[in-house]
């Protein structure tokens, strides 16, 4: 259903509240009280067979006895009630949404109770009535005070910003949060669709991203159970407006999360960040991380480019920020200008540290007004400064609110953020929140204030993307490959010459082989090839040669290799004689290059996704692997292969020649082409790949399909 | 002096305000007034030779007049008179302290003021006046209500935490937080002592370790001029009270500073982590942290264990909470007992999901009263919980104030912490301040109450700790070696035979060698060593053999051993002309094993310290290391291997034998034995050493002898 169907809910002017109290101690009334007490733009209907009077308001018997058109209902009433209400709902014909706060449905756990949503949902459709929740808190629409929370102390505010949450504890803190701000932070729109029986996230989020009065959105998710719509969604509004996003489950106590079958890299939680980032979405770690930087997007101009000048007036807050500036690759100290370095050296006391390292100025607690009003201009005037943070401790005997004022006056005067920490704690909060009044965030530590600025930097950037992203390519599939299919029908994972023909299908080179039958075939595969070779068994049975014995390595010269084929087959048919041998593979031994390894798999969450990573025992050991949501660009891929560290490696460390970095970004990026045309390769295991001076080697590649 | 000779100081009963004022702007002023509002019980003395009286006390020309026996003077003068001010307090005979509040010494760069501030030193040496400061806030002591501070908010109240600060600006916003908690947090003792000319940070640590009124320390350093005095210090008072530190300067872009001559691994703040781990301080790294974990460790009883569960109310913020905890080896989520988790399953809704994973209960929004109250009772009573955090959303209508103290009733039964996080903002802030008055901590977030829970389980671990520490084991150092000894006289660098012979010295059992002039006795030393062998070129001039390719590897018989000595000793003659050669080191060729590297360097603030890792280029590529300051014990060194990812290759992965990880130890300890007794030493580089199953071979190793 398009998305202008929420419009209705998010812009009711007509509300019946159904199951409409006198009771303090029910959600109905305080609804209702709060959208009287806030203003409510339209009129409010309550409803109550039991009552003719509501706060002031008639009351009505049923939905039916409304006379005047209705947009939006809100029902209270017990979820065995619910269902005949949206009937009556349904009846009316004008009604086009419904916030179910009621709770005891799907949540249960309860096989009827989950029944009972769906016939709901099922009436909801037939009459075009879209349906928040149940179980849920609602809406809110400051402009125009609607707001259907009922909890204490959400009078949410005027603002920019559009959240939604799907939690609705972690809901009503954040509406706390931002009043609990030295100047109240004010929201736009604000969602929670608890059961998600109709409109999801995904829908809230697409709302907000065509919404005009929405410039930041900022949600909190503990699952995505459609990562790949989402991406496509986010890739798209990310480049007009910020989306933050607070996922939790980051460390593998808390996501329990493992990937792949081998059990060794708990992965999950990375692709998450991969999927993040390939589709723009800046990720907050902490509930204090997602308000306060919404904050600075809300309020600040967004920096041009990523280079911070941090200004201090005492060196132990001033390495705090440095240090959590440090914590990430997506900003960097501003290389200042020698001109700027000596007006500034001027402006301030013999004492002060003038870009000792460059960007970073402590101009001492003898800074008085005027030396910090000198230094921010300064700064701000450098064409090489981006944005700046400032640190400062009022002087003890200079009002704070007067330094405010002062500093508003110049930062105003530019179009790049300043981020403000005032570090005296509760005596500051006037001066806080005058500078806040005037669009400038300030923050309670110097460590939130580079957290900000580095996730206000990040969205920025997000903002030129002119590239393509992942909603121009995330769709495309072209066809299942033969070999795939065939291999499909007979429930069985493709043999290791298949693998290879798949691959040289997608034009990647692959070493010379033979599939060989014979002690005879297997010494003329090998004069071909070119001593040393190798020899594998290829056994739809046997997955793993290694744990079944089943490559000899480093044949030199025609006897081992005759030798070696002999006994190998011997050895199989002893070790597994279950397993139907198709012949013996015979390939080049190769040992140069560097070791890497290439794996697909499909996460539940985003579909196929590939990883990159350090070869041999040190994927185990290091973890040193990348992800990317499949399908993705080869200029994406270079970005994949810079995240690891085998990647210095790949470069050329010590003195050692370059390798082909270049090819392997294709291998990559082919590898994601093959997972997204062929739904039936469950997972992908090339290990190992070899990259060398010029072009790559696939020493080995597994191909599963799956169910 | 002995640390005694500071109780005059933070216990003075009676003080000379010199300086003091009727103008509020001045510092003098605010100190005079604060402490009379807060009721300092002993008394106060202001000297002003243009005064009679100010703020209602009698006024005196000058400390000579003052007929009382005199304590403390606190000095609010311009600099230029602090000296004879200093001379006056002198004369007296009786005052014991002064903390020179003044600036415009020592940390204005100006040489005369330096010695301005040498000069008021001897005075008050001669004198036997300890002196805090000059530049600096000085110091508090709640309980008879000394209070130097001067700046608004800074009304500090009693409480358990000792703190003292590096940086005035921290300091005072120190105070402010505590004050700012939900029910405000005391302070013991206090100090800032500026430009540290007498009393430092170290000595005011032991003060406190030894004052029965402070129960928890908490710092903040910029940097540790003295790091082995204090970590010597910490190892003893750790054992007896927490010690908390947040040291700034921890990401690279923060401290620039870079570990070893070859500039690769940056490494100088994992020495301090090594050092404070060492010595048992607990590090903070943000100022919230700081704070709430002092908090924690002054309210709540000390974990017996780091078994934790988790209680809540709600999944999003719970997983918050389980993602924090994941963050950190020193805890885990408690392994709750069967008959226990089939109580709390029976106590809370069916959907309750409890244990899934074990150690987590999400008790949902459905938990009232009862089901907080009987779940933490079975948690707490279970035997295998040291520690619980619980998130609660108070429910909508029931007051949150009546929760906390039905919540306080239950926790104040025993003896294990819970952290307590009200997930509601500003509106909880009643209900909070009702269980910290309680004494039970309270948490404006899930995360941070995870981390207050892993600093008071690794700060209540240390308390256990019996062990043989820093303390006794820091300061032990034998006689020098007579090989390091004739190489520091002859100003040069051991050669490798003598590298070889020092270690074996230190009972290290080193591989078979000989250092050989001619080709004939080349193959006589390959013969008795056995082939394969190597060849080393041996000359004081070449550090870095392999770049000159003083190296030929893996010689497998006399005629490959013959011709390579020829063509190394040619090679070098005219590729180092200046290079004098003592010969060719012959030495058995080893690829078995595992490569590690081990180092050692003297560290500007620690002294020796050694370094192991991962060896070759992963060491570069990974900075897999791990450090400990000289010297320490067999068990250190075991703990080190441990923090290293490569750890995991040494103990046998992929089926692999376990390599001798115990000779490792052996090896790391003794390299800190030799650190130690060998201060010309300036730095070691055994690289590579290979870890076998029986035994460990050091392949190369160079022991630079320092200025």
């Amino acid at each position: 259903m398009s998305i202008q169907s929420l419009k209705p809910i998010f812009e009711a002017e007509n509300i019946a509240i159904v199951g409409a109290s006198k009771d303090p101690g029910k959600a109905a009334h305080q609804i209702q009280k709060r959208m009287i007490k806030q203003g409510f733009k339209g009129r409010l209907f309550p409803v109550n067979p039991r009552e003719k009077e509501i706060l002031g308001l008639p009351c009505y018997p049923s939905v039916a006895d409304i006379k005047e058109r209705l947009d939006l209902i809100v029902i209270c009433v017990p979820a065995r009630a619910v269902l005949s209400v949206m009937r009556q709902a349904a009846d009316r014909e004008d009604i086009k949404g419904a916030v179910i706060i009621s709770a005891g449905f799907a949540e249960t756990g309860i096989p009827q109770q989950a029944e009972l949503q769906q016939e709901i949902v099922e009436v909801a459709r037939a009459a075009k009535i879209r349906v928040f929740g149940p179980n849920c808190i609602g809406v809110i629409n400051t402009r125009i005070s609607l707001n259907t929370t009922f909890s204490p102390g959400c009078d949410a505010l005027p603002g920019d910003i559009g959240y939604f949450t799907q939690s609705g504890a972690l809901g009503g803190s954040l509406i706390m949060l931002a009043l609990d701000q030295p100047y109240p932070l004010g929201y736009s729109k604000w969602a929670h669709v608890g059961n998600m029986c109709d409109v999801n996230n995904l829908e809230i989020l697409e709302y907000y991203g065509q919404d005009p009065e929405v410039k930041v959105i900022a949600g909190y998710m503990e699952g995505v159970p459609n990562g790949r719509e989402l991406m496509i969604l986010a890739d798209r509004i990310t480049r007009k407006k910020p989306v933050l996003l607070l996922k939790v489950g980051r460390t593998d106590i808390g996501s329990k999360a493992t990937f792949s079958h081998t059990g060794t890299l708990s992965g999950s939680d990375k692709i998450y960040d991969a999927a993040f980032a390939q589709s723009g979405i800046v990720r907050v770690n902490t509930v204090d991380e997602l308000i306060y930087s919404a904050k600075a997007l809300s309020m600040a101009p967004y920096p041009a480019g990523n280079r911070v000048c941090i200004i201090t007036e005492a060196g132990g807050p001033g390495i705090i920020a440095m240090d959590e500036l440090g914590s990430d690759k997506s900003v960097r100290l501003a290389p200042v200008t020698e001109k700027t370095q000596e007006a500034i050296k001027e402006a301030l006391p013999p004492m002060a540290m003038v870009c000792k390292p460059n960007g970073y100025i402590d101009m001492t607690a003898a800074a008085m007004e005027k030396e910090h009003m000198d230094t921010l201009r300064l700064v701000l005037d450098d064409p090489n400064v981006d944005s700046a943070i400032l640190i400062s401790l009022p002087p003890t005997f200079l009002p704070a609110e007067k330094l405010a004022q002062e500093i508003a006056g110049v930062i105003k005067e530019y179009k790049k953020p300043v981020m403000v920490c005032f570090m005296k704690g509760e005596p500051m909060l006037a001066a806080r929140a005058y500078l806040e009044e005037a669009g400038i965030p300030t923050f309670d530590t110097p460590a939130q204030a580079s957290r900000a600025l580095i996730n206000m930097t990040k969205a920025a950037a997000r903002l030129d993307f002119q590239g393509s992203g992942f909603s121009d390519v995330g769709k495309a599939a072209g066809k299942a490959h033969q070999l795939v299919e065939g291999a499909a029908k007979e429930m069985r994972n493709l043999l290791e010459p298949e693998a290879i023909k798949l691959l040289s299908d997608y034009g990647l080179r692959m070493y010379p082989h033979f599939l060989v039958n014979s002690r005879e075939e297997a010494v003329k595969a090998a004069k071909e090839i070119g001593f040393p070779v190798v020899l594998k068994i290829v056994s739809p049975q046997i997955i793993h040669k290694s744990e079944y014995k089943g490559v000899r390595l480093n044949l030199k010269n025609e006897e081992e290799v005759a030798g070696s084929y002999d006994s190998l087959v011997g050895h199989i048919k002893t070790a597994a004689p279950e397993a139907e041998i198709k012949g013996v593979l015979a390939a080049p031994f190769v040992t140069e290059g560097i070791e890497v390894i290439v794996g697909m798999i499909r996460d539940p969450q985003f579909g196929p996704v590939v990883m990159f990573g350090s070869g041999g025992i040190m994927v185990e050991v290091f973890q040193d692997v990348s992800f990317r949501v499949a399908p993705f660009s080869k200029e994406a891929a270079l970005q994949m292969i810079k995240e690891t560290k085998i990647s210095q490696v790949l470069k050329g460390i010590r003195g050692e020649e370059p390798k082909d970095i270049d090819s392997l970004a294709n291998l990559l990026a082919k590898i994601g082409d093959v997972a997204v045309d062929n739904p039936m390769i469950s997972e992908m295991d090339l290990n190992p790949v070899l990259v060398l001076e010029k072009g790559v080697t696939v020493l080995d590649a597994r191909v599963i399909i799956g169910e």
